[in-house]
Parts: C-alpha cells; structure tokens; sequence
C-alpha cells in the first residue's frame, strides 16, 4: 500500500493523482442506451420482453410473468433461515427509526401584514428502485433504498430487479416484503429504467428512481434525469479513516479490508500523525489479507487506489479529509467529538474505534447510499427528504397585498415586464 | 385562446399534446460545450478571455480585468433610483426572513443502547451564481439564487453574468451588493459555468452552480453535474390558474398575460367549471391584449401554449393541475383552503384572488426558482435545503456495538462480504 507524507511538497499533486475519478462517458454505452430508452418509450412491453429474452436470457409468454406474485415475497421470507429474517427485521427496525427524524413538516406564518407564507410538504406518489441482480444483488440495499421512501409516506413503491436466466436472490426478495415494497418486475439495465421513467402497459410510470446499477442503468438514469427525478450517480465506494493510533491495528486493517473487498476500485485510505502506527497498520495487512475470503479484490484495490498518509497532527488530517470529501470516515480516535465540528465534508461520519464502517453499512440506522467522488462537498445521504418535496404557500390578504404590491409593480418595471407590474396594481386600491 | 372541454372523451389526449414538452438535445450545441469545457479545464484564464472575446466581443488585457470590483456593485447600488433600491431591499429583506425558516440543524438521538445516531448539517462552502445578460438580466433571480445561500451560510458566493459589449444592468450589480454576493465575474456561457465547475487562476472553483440561463449554459451544466451540484434545469415558464368565477375576470387575464409575457413556449392555463368565466375572460383578454407592451410575444404564447379548459367541478379542476404539476398554481377562488390540502404536485400555490403571481417572483417571500414542465411531481422550490447538505454521525459505545455487530455479521455474510463482517466482530466481547 502505497506511503504519502503530507509534508512532502508533492503531496497535493500525489493526492491529485490518487483520489481523481472521472465517470467515463462511452458513446458506444450511450448510443446502446438511447436505442434501449426509444424501444420501450414506443413500444412498452414488446420491447421489454425482447431486452429480457437478450439480456437475461428468458422467454416469457407475456408481460404479467415480469411481476412477482406478492404471495412470492411472502414466500421467500418465509424460507430464508430465521436468524437472517431476524436480522433483516433488526435492521429495517433501526432504519426505520433513525429515518423517522428527518421527515419534515408543512408549516407557515403570518408576516406584519397579515400575509399566509408557508411550505407544503407532501411525499412523491410512487418510488422506483432499481436493485443490481446476479452477484451485487444485495437485500441491505433494498431496505436502504426503500425504507426512505416508505417513512415519507410514499403511496407506491416499485421495485425492478433482473432475474439472469430466471434466477432470484431469496434474500433480496424478502428484504423487499419486510420493507413494504409495493410491486416487483423482474427487468433490469436501461430497459428497467425506461419503464419506470415512461411506463409501458404493465410496470407503472414512477416520478422518481433509485438505487444503483451498472454503466448501463447510471447512464439511462442520467438520460431520463428531469422526465422523473433520480438519485446521485455512484462512484466507487470510497473509507477514509483518520487515526491516532490508540485503535488496534487490526481492527483498522479490516476496515480499509471492507471497503476494498467491494471492487477493484473501490478506495481505502489512512490517516495518520503516527509514523509508526501506520507501520504498525501495514503489518497487519499483510498477516491478515492472506486470511481472507476476497483477498485478490482486497490486494488490486488497496495496491492501485489505496493508501497510508503521514500528516503533521490531527487538525492536517481533518483538513486533507474535508478536501476529498470522503464516502465514509472513520474517526478512530480516542476523542472523536473533538474532531467532529470541524468536520465539514462526509457522506458519514463513523465515530470513535467500536463504530466500524459495516454497522452504518446493515443496521445502525442511517443509510448506507452516500455520496461518493467527492460530492459529499455538495450533496448529502439518501433520505426521507428525497422522497418529499415542497410547494410554497403564499396566501395575501386584501390588506396585505398592498405594500407587496407596490414592491413587485416597480420591480417588474425595472425588469420591463408590465404584465407583472399590472397584474400586481389591479390588486391595490385606487 | 384554445378552449377544451374535461368531459370530451378526447380530452387526455388534447392535454398531453397541450402540455408536452421536451428539452431540445442538439448535437452541435452539445459538440460545441463539450469543446468549451475542455478548453476551459485545461487552458484556464486564457480560454475565458477568448471566448469572451469571441461571443461578448470584449478585448481585455488580462483576466483580472474579469472581476467587477466590490466598489463598482456599491456604486450601481448608490446610482440607482432610489424606490428600486428601496424596492429590491424590502424584497431582499422578505426573501430572508422567509427562507429562514427552512434553515435544517443537526440532530442527534442515543437509541436504547447507548448508541448516537444523527445528521451534522452543514451549508456548502462555495456557491456559484449563473446570471444571464442582456434583456433577460434580472435583478430579482440575483435576490432568489443568492439569498437562500447567503441564509444557509455559505461562506463565499460566486456571481457570473455576461457583459456583452461591455455592458452591465446596474440593477442586477445592485441586487449583488443588497443580497451579499462576494465576488462578481463578467463571463457567461458555457465557458462561466466550466470556469466556476473546475476553476481557472482568476474564477475560483465553487461546489453547486444555480441560475437560469440559455441552452449552452443548461447543457453545460447537465455536464459538469457530479463535478459540482447544479439545481434544476428549467423548461419555459407556467401557470396554471383554477377559477370558481369569483374573481374579476380582468385580474385573471392580466395573470395569464403575466405568464405569457415571458416567451412563446410559457403556458398559460386557465381551469374553471364555469363555461360563462371562460367567455368573460376570453373577453377580458381581447380587450386588454392590445393595450400591453409585450402584446406580440403574450399572443404568440396564448395561441401556441395557452388553453382554458371547462371542468365538471372544482374537485377535477385540482385532479388536472395535480397531473400536470404547474410550477404557478393560482387558487382564484373565494375559499382556496378548502382546496390547499388536495393540491399534491405544484412550485407554488398563490391562494385566493388577493394572491398574484407576481407578488410571488419579486417580494412576497418564497422563491421565484420553481420546478417546471411537471417536474413538481419530485422536486422543490430552490431553497436553503439547496445550500445545506448533511453528513450521518454514528457512535457506539463498547455496550451498544454488541448488539448492532452480530446484526451486521449476519446480513455482511449473507451477502458474502466477509471482511465487512469481520470488522464488525472484532467489535464484539468473546
């Protein structure tokens, strides 16, 4: 694992070079996506059912076999063992909880006029969400992309998720029960994303979408952005920790190991003050990797985008932190509530050493989709806010509008919109 | 004004094609934004002088020559009439206070074990401002792009607007210095919005880019998101008014007009269950159309986007506007209460015949910035929430991982991811 010394006068540069990520725009992926978007826009269920025979390899009689029976759900739940069904329910629990604090109220006020201002605050009437299939199909993101939707009050939830050759991850199914998900299609990629932006004769047009995908379904969903809304495009998942070397070396290592095992470029880095800490943390690496499952995938990503920086204290490490803007950071300090007001950029912020990075990951509460490459610096955790939106209230009385409407009349003047400005006088008395 | 009647068995059909609306993609302005932002990543203050040179025709020795310096916005300030100045600060002034109450601060809850959960809110450090020039130039969208950021706390606030020519509207330099704009840019196009995405020597990088502009500025926008944030992209402006035929229906056609004197594609809808309102207002506005400024562009547009639509009753009325989510909903109606709680998709709501639309776009309080052509469905006005962002905070105690560990273990090793699972029961006591 590559060694950084924040001292050095090339550390900005090396950093630069370490942390830089640019989704690559293909035009082959994108002419590909525009055919797929137009195929189902013009002929919905047909082409759904071609994509699916080509991609996944399944011939189906009809559209209605695209739905799962909710009798399967309940089905799939019922079968999982009971321990996985507890700790779903476990963690849909504390998720549900945690994301009850961010539901936000309507409200208004008076003003010195009499004028009614105010926010209306409803949920969106139905939810999309796109769940992986095959190996990435992970029932911890159903719940995580779910529950928001759920806890806002969301009046219907779809969720699509391509069955490869007709198979279906159990789990994955039953975590879709526990969460109240109201419908499922088996469809996936940029067909499964055109569908729920337009709707074809059997899948609902849904107003929002969620969830992550491959190349293919971040590029439709950036396609049909504004048609519905979507959430944030994801980078590779990314951990910084920042320690002051009183955290076991070995509980450090396994967590830059949990983040570099989810793909080869996937991002790890370590923070510290202490030289010989970040020794220390390097010896545990190298006895531990040979231990684990997805050791290859751990290797490539910590050789390639991983690293150990030597900062000059604490404060240096914050400040490197707030510039890349991390995923996920480890506060793996004895005190880490003094380091968390000048915490500016973070998806999430893991405090002290017993709060490892998987606990946000599966039940802690809060949500495992968080922003990556940096765009924690503008953009936040998914969240019941994700699934509410807001229309301003404005309610003028006859003695209100008055001084409102003086105001706006020689501000649209000054803009040479008189339509404005007279609309707003007819409302003043003579 | 085209008339449709909601109880003709064509009526659906007549609406979507009414209300369609689709963004233009066009390859060669693609091609040519594609070739701006390039220019600009790479070669910097050099790039920006000369494609300000090229589409503003401005010859400047040196790219400090860019910036406006802060005495010039205090001189606009001080140089205009002194009722704009007065008007603009009344509105600056309601502006704030309004989007003060949707500033979000942190929270944070110990679950039953122990456990800290909650969200750390902090604003953007750096915003950036697109303002248009030329005829479009206004110094209201100065007060509604900024004020919600200077409310959220954003420590430096960037303004771009084009000179073209050289020349500026001291209203929109004076709107700067009344709303706290910290530094003002005479740049535009695509070239401002990659400036202010990636940064050059001069213009410094900012993290969210708000503000309307033409089709290079959107389309560069749309390019540079996940660099930096942007808000929505805007289709043409609408209104969709919902009389009960209480209103004068002169105040109801100055408010169509007020819409439809923006360009050709703005769309102007009246809805009412009253087939004689409809004729007296279409009587109104042949009247009145001829005495406005901007009669041209106000009869293009209520020819080409315009319609009053006959409903059953009032309920259908709110059915229709909730499916095409208007960014302006006007309730001219005598009890508008009655149907707040129904209205579910809208930028705004303007309640009672009191409440104008153009109260709202300059001094009312709530901002002009406001989801179009349907896109209500999912998203919000611009706001403080646009400046803030949050970041999760988890902290266990060595009692309360106890539990939240084996919950993770179980889901990590379901989903076959060992060394999340790992980390998680190093945390936990033999």
């Amino acid at each position: 694992m590559r060694r950084l010394d924040a001292r050095q006068p090339d550390f900005d540069a090396a950093l630069a070079q370490l942390t830089a990520w640019e989704e690559s725009l293909d035009a082959d992926v994108n002419a590909t996506v525009v055919e797929i978007i137009a195929a189902v826009r013009q002929r919905g269920d047909a082409a759904l059912l071609e994509y699916t025979a080509r991609f996944d390899r399944r011939q189906l009689a009809g559209a209605a076999e695209l739905e799962v029976p909710r009798a399967r759900l309940q089905r799939a739940l019922e079968s999982i063992d009971p321990v996985q069904r507890q700790a779903l329910e476990t963690a849909a629990e504390r998720v549900r909880s945690y994301h009850q604090h961010q539901k936000q109220d309507s409200w208004d006020y008076r003003d010195a006029h009499g004028n009614r201002l105010g926010q209306q605050i409803t949920p969106l009437a139905r939810a999309g969400i796109y769940v992986p299939g095959g190996k990435a199909s992970y029932p911890s993101s159903v719940l995580m992309n779910a529950m928001p939707a759920k806890v806002a009050g969301v009046a219907e939830i779809i969720m699509v998720v391509p069955a490869p050759d007709g198979e279906l991850n159990d789990l994955v199914l039953a975590a879709a029960a526990i969460a109240g998900v109201d419908r499922v299609f088996t469809i996936g990629g940029a067909q499964a994303v055109a569908a729920l932006a337009y709707g074809t004769e059997t899948v609902p047009a849904v107003d929002k979408i969620v969830g992550p995908g491959n190349i293919f379904v971040a590029t439709a969903k950036r396609m049909v952005f504004g048609k519905v809304g979507i959430d944030m495009i994801a980078g590779p998942s990314e951990i910084l920790v920042i320690g002051d070397a009183s955290t076991d070396p070995d509980w450090v290592a396994m967590d830059l190991f949990s983040q570099a095992e989810h793909d080869e470029n996937a991002q790890s880095i370590l923070l510290c003050p202490d030289a010989a800490y970040l020794d220390a943390v390097a010896g545990s690496i190298e006895r531990l990797l040979p231990t684990m499952e997805r050791a290859d995938i751990i290797r490539a990503s910590l050789q390639g985008r991983g690293a150990m920086i030597l900062t000059r204290d604490l404060a240096e490490a914050v400040d490197i932190s707030n510039r890349l803007a991390p995923e996920h950071l480890e506060l793996s300090v004895a005190d880490p509530d003094a380091l968390l007001p000048s915490i500016t950029n973070a998806g999430a912020i893991f405090m002290g050493r017993y709060t490892t990075e998987s606990l946000g990951d599966y039940c802690a509460g809060p949500n495992h989709v968080l922003p990556t490459s940096g765009t924690a610096r503008f953009s936040s955790p998914l969240g019941v806010y994700d699934f509410q939106k807001r229309s301003s209230v404005i309610h003028c009385s006859p003695e209100g509008v008055q001084e409102l409407g003086r105001v706006a009349s020689v501000l649209a003047r000054g803009e040479q919109l008189t339509a404005h400005a007279r609309s707003a006088e007819m409302r003043l008395e003579e």
